[in-house]
């Protein structure tokens, strides 16, 4: 995490005395192209200028994040959430088993916000960049009344035949997942936490020693390209796939919803890291209640034939957690002994009063 | 403009009493396609799949339009709003001589918004999607703490010897522009003026009659994708272009800075329309400075070698308005009698104090 040192006393730059096309200039100069016969033209131009590789399609999307709503820059530092502003955005095309190949970035910024903090914003959108292998080929700088609006959209691409939708799961399919769960919700509880603490008397200092997993599991998520190719390596198209942004529960009833079929999620396989469970004792929460319903673990969900089952029981990094039944038999959670528990989304809602 | 009239009285559903994906379900069903070759999958998965035309390259660009900043919604409606968030992001795609073919859409808005406001918001967006054949495939769609965010970015093709990029122009080329300048800005006055007596006696009713032309210019501006068309039918490349967003001197000052070329611009050759002229008169400002540094008109500011002179000569929708110089002559405005005036960028600076 060297990267991510606050370097301090950056000394104070105000944008109003930049412009517009001043502050542009500053926080796109040098970017470096990784993907120079796809990226033709990248930022300075009315629009980037974009190749597809040949026989792929094209994959598109975006997402805002608002301060205040997504973020709170009390305990988010400002690197940090430039990487997670990318990260976030690139697991959706990884969610789509395609590869990102180009970053846009819109930023509306209050004068509250120097240049010194916008470039702090852009070394971490850099930084993920970077290290995905992504070019940063355009945006649009402006400002805003209040706060920090963040918008980035994301294109990848993908042969066509390899392209997973949500709605191709089939009855018996097994249901995978990536990596481990609820560790992200686990750091926000712990941020909440000290954030609290804070207000109360500023001069505490956090105390996150034994917690650095989730909370860079919350601060710094990674984008799972590296299934999307070792899913690639193992010869295994899955049959739907999603990311799990807004908790388990909610990822698997929109595979369910959109390949009209049911789910069992088998208790016991749901992947939760030592740590999170460390963390979720501290506040009476319980490893599935996180992995379920938390959010923001950015791992991929997929299914998978029941054919390609060898193919990938022995890899690590991907657990089966259940399977897709007809559509008639629900989505419920599956316990080692008692009754079975019907999985409703209480993801993340974003209109509701919190 | 019969499909701008207020229907009124709609009602009002609170966004939180139907979640955010309940919101989007509404928001974006029964979205036509309208280039079914191009656009795979539009809304519903974790991105859009594109296909760009055979031996085209892509366009994409990004706008954020922030409420306070871009847009005041004392006098501004949403379904304008909708309609002009999609139109100036078109623009930016017809601006490299291409076509836009899809958009995709994300809004951050408070709860003050009700479903039915977003509803107008939309239907001014699909209005314009309709009118340009776009397709809206895909979006994210959240809460703010306060007021509203549109964050619209646009995809769009072209032959990749059609596409013309701000940095072409040579010595002796022609400037040319679309349509006439300086209206969205005298629209704009207009509008602050009757907010101002709105804001000191609310019986007020505001008088825009014999106004329509600058009012709708500046609510409901249009992006000049026919200028593309037309060009391509007269068999002419420009060798540099832009369109006209901060005022026509913050652009030419684009294109000759990306160019390396500077600019001889004729004022007795801006088109300024008599209504804009009449508008600009009530405010003591002349129509060159509206034209220099009013913004927001959206129209297509290119250069073109001499060679194509007598292809265009004649179009009515094309003015020529100057011709491009060696760097070192620099950039100046020719009155028919009097002493050069330096052009400067008074272009709208999206971070000064105003």
């Amino acid at each position: 995490m060297e990267e991510f040192e606050d370097k301090g006393g950056v000394g104070r730059t105000e944008l109003e005395n930049l412009g517009e096309f001043g502050l542009i200039d500053r926080l796109t100069q040098d970017l470096p192209i990784h993907n120079p016969q796809s990226t033709l033209k990248a930022v300075g131009d009315d629009a980037a200028v974009l190749k597809v590789p040949e026989g792929h399609v094209q994959l598109v999307s975006k997402d805002l994040l608002i301060e205040g709503i997504h973020f709170d820059m009390t305990y988010c530092p400002l690197k940090h959430l430039g990487y997670k502003a990318i990260a976030v955005n690139l697991s959706d095309i990884a969610a789509m088993n395609a590869k990102p190949l180009q970053v846009l970035v819109g930023i509306a910024v209050s004068n509250r916000y120097s240049l010194e903090a916008l470039e702090e914003l852009y070394a971490g959108m850099r930084l993920c960049c970077d290290r995905y292998g992504v070019d940063l080929v355009g945006g649009d700088t402006t400002s805003s009344v209040s706060g920090l609006c963040i918008s980035v959209t994301v294109l990848g691409s993908a042969l066509p035949e390899r392209v997973c939708y949500r709605s191709g799961a089939k009855e018996n399919d097994l249901l995978c997942v990536s990596g481990d769960l609820g560790g992200a919700y686990a750091g926000l509880l712990l941020l909440e936490r000290e954030k609290r603490e804070f207000l109360a008397n500023p001069n505490v200092q956090p105390d996150f020693k034994d917690f650095s997993y989730v909370l860079e599991r919350q601060l710094k998520p990674e984008p799972r390209t590296d299934i999307v190719d070792l899913l690639a390596r193992l010869d295994v198209k899955p049959t739907s796939m999603i990311d799990i942004s807004d908790g388990l529960a909610s990822e698997i009833l929109h595979l369910s919803k959109e390949s009209s079929c049911g789910c069992m999620l088998y208790q016991s396989k749901i992947p939760v890291d030592a740590e999170t469970c460390k963390a979720l004792e501290i506040f009476n929460i319980l490893p599935e209640v996180a992995a379920l319903s938390g959010g923001e673990d950015y791992e991929l969900l997929f299914t998978i034939s029941q054919k390609d089952y060898e193919k990938i029981k022995d890899v690590p990094e991907i657990r089966i957690i259940g399977h897709m039944v007809e559509a008639a038999q629900g989505n419920y959670m599956v316990p080692e002994n008692g009754t079975m528990i019907p999985l409703t989304a209480q993801g993340w809602q974003a209109f509701n009063k919190r």
